[in-house]
């Protein structure tokens, strides 16, 4: 039946109330640090100077060799859909990767390509996370892993860790948490806000207790490579079940190119390949055949020089911060990120951080985005600008607080 | 509280349960084209010659000023995350696209970049459909459509469409099929797998029902530009207030770069914003820079040349076949398929695939990717390869029917 054409009127027009939107789309939550962001943008127009700690992303582009080889790539023309689970090459070479730097065995055929490690937190999470179901989730941890979990339509289930356990989920506080509709634990190591790494004591105490109740494990390893003290434990040789997840974005110093992988126990890689299929077709293709030019003796160097420079910025910015008064407990010994409780400062992080930046000229991020716990009592230093600004930026914040905030 | 560390086994070598799998894991169909590629690669091994007529890209590498504009972005260092919304200036392209290729008026401001119309489409059905709501589709249809909705909990309902409404959801069928649970219709024009057109009376009375029910409308329209008899009916102008859903992968053809768009009513902006910034942070960027350069008249020439192409395979193929006795209703007018009713030659549409491609070398899809009511008697023929291959493929074809199948 075909309807003579009419002129529809859209919803603001006509008032008539617009389909309901889902459930999801009310429980998501912006980032709170976008406001901010916002407002940064906004005093640099009107010609102020921001020391930007508030971004998550390396302040450096992505490495020659790699962006010569995503050109190589176009010019070459590999510009078509690959197949769902990656490039075979790719795989191969995260496999290598693997073997040489952390002396685990691992079969490219559980390497999974994925958007991100965005994408594959996602199907990680759809894969085991049924509505009505929960998911443990570190607090303070990632804000866009509540997010992932909501968009599942399952529980989020902030678990609060503090110092005492380096702000790590322990086999412990997972065991009093979780019950029968426990669908799984999703812990990061090195964690974001945290920049605290997972014992393998932890982490293979994870996978036992995943083992004796059913419960699945995640876990985020897309800070590896970003450490300063000595390596973080690998997921893959204490934690075998364990969906791990990945990202070219880091260390690599891929993020706009879009490109993480996921590996997967052996007998899920076929629900996690037809998943991404679905979803996404496959992952971007330049980013696949530059990321192949990560692996080389060039690029790790470039790397490599890059964590060095991390590394002085974390010890510049560390004790700085706590001559300030902001208490850094625990080892923030990876990422680039520290994350400060304020209570001898102030008793409003959000507050303070909007000071810091109107006043100060320095974006933080406030505990907000972050947190359930104690968020007005928490604020997060990225130190992904250099140590000059740092500098400045310390000077500034001193200057700020003594002036009586 | 730690525990010592233990070497934990995987679940295979200790023979316990693996945690369950979502049930929405189980309800994901992965392609069935899938194997039948397989299949194609392994004979091709073997040294057989296959007409690859199965496959949904055009065999165009992106077209070279836009790969040249990517690698000008790298060369540039244009590599870091964008606003989840996208880069301005491609926003505003698109903006410039609509008012100049469909006289319609679009506030760049509701034109949200994606990885891919894949991602657009994710994140539509996250925003309208809830667990426990169902979703209509016209049957044939896009395979991931289902999946989408499964993704997200709720239940794909598929609605009968044939050659009378040359296989587009109509007004009428839409309102006989609905009920209070249903949240959403999600329609494609130009369609796959049947490359037919929504007209705009079927657009306005969707929106209209739509209205009156309080149900969102998607309207996927990734294969507008690729239309060979006339262009097809803009759903921006007849729909006011449908999510539209769009890609750079087909007319544009980028496919490998992952990189689409959606257009939102203006009040659902701040809602589709967050979902794109927490499911994917952002879309790829070096792709954003390069589809720019989608939109200078250099490109447009090489887009319209390659749509003559299509055209001209279209006019051979679509005669041929029926000449063969495949019956191929209503008007194929649009994206690069031709879907055929095959009850006159057999009555099993995936033994005749598999027949073709053993037997004569050609790849068709049968219809068990597309429908759920007559998949048997169904085939998709995709006009992605030259005009030589299909000759090639419509005499084989010839002599594998001639020799009784
Ligand atoms: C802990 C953590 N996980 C995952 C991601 C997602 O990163 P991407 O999708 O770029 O790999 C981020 C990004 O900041 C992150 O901090
Ligand atoms: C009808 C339809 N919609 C959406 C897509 C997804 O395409 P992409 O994610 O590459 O934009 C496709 C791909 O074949 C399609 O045929």
């Amino acid at each position: 039946m075909r309807v003579a054409t009419l002129r529809v009127q859209s919803f603001a027009e006509v008032a008539v109330p617009r389909p309901d939107l889902s459930a999801r789309s009310h429980r998501i939550q912006p980032f709170h640090v976008m406001t901010l962001l916002a407002r940064a943008r906004e005093l640099e127009a009107g010609g102020a100077d921001i020391v930007h700690m508030e971004i998550g992303e390396p302040d450096f582009p992505t490495a020659a060799p790699v962006r010569e080889a995503g050109r190589q790539a176009l010019a070459d023309g590999r510009t078509g859909y690959q197949p769902a689970a990656g490039l075979p090459a790719l795989r191969e070479a995260i496999a290598g990767h693997y073997q040489r730097d952390h002396g685990v065995e691992v079969d490219p055929g559980r390497i999974l390509i994925t958007p991100g490690a965005s994408g594959a937190l996602l199907v990680a999470l759809a894969m085991l996370a049924d509505p009505g179901r929960n998911v443990l989730l570190p607090d303070p941890g990632y804000p866009c892993n509540r997010n992932f979990v909501e968009a599942v339509d399952a529980t989020p289930r902030a678990v609060r860790v503090d110092a005492g356990s380096d702000y790590q989920l322990t086999p412990g506080l997972a065991a009093a948490a979780c019950d029968e509709r426990t669908a799984a634990m999703l812990v990061g190591s090195p964690g974001n806000p945290t920049g605290t790494l997972a014992s393998s004591a932890d982490l293979a105490g994870l996978a036992a207790l995943g083992q004796r109740r059913g419960i699945g494990l995640i876990v985020d390893e897309i800070y590896h490579g970003l450490h300063y003290d000595g390596a973080p434990a690998q997921a893959l040789a204490h934690a075998p079940d364990a969906i791990v997840v990945n990202s070219f974005s880091k260390y690599f110093g891929m993020t706009g190119w879009r490109l993480g992988w996921m590996v997967v126990p052996a007998d899920w890689v076929p629900v996690a390949e037809k998943l991404l299929q679905n979803l996404f077709i496959s992952a971007s293709t330049p980013a696949q055949y530059a990321a192949l030019a990560c692996f080389t003796e060039a690029s790790r160097e470039i790397f490599e020089a890059r964590r060095e420079a991390f590394r002085q910025r974390r010890d510049f910015l560390l004790p700085a911060l706590r001559d300030l008064g902001f208490h850094i407990p625990g080892n923030p010994a990876g990422a680039f990120y520290l994350y400060a409780d304020i209570t001898a400062l102030g008793d409003d992080s959000a507050d303070l951080a909007s000071g810091l930046l109107e006043q100060a000229g320095v974006a933080v991020t406030p505990g907000l985005d972050f947190e359930r716990t104690a968020p007005e009592r928490h604020l997060r230093f990225a130190y992904t600008t250099d140590t000059d600004r740092l500098a400045t930026a310390v000077s500034r914040i001193q200057r700020y607080l003594a002036a009586g905030g």
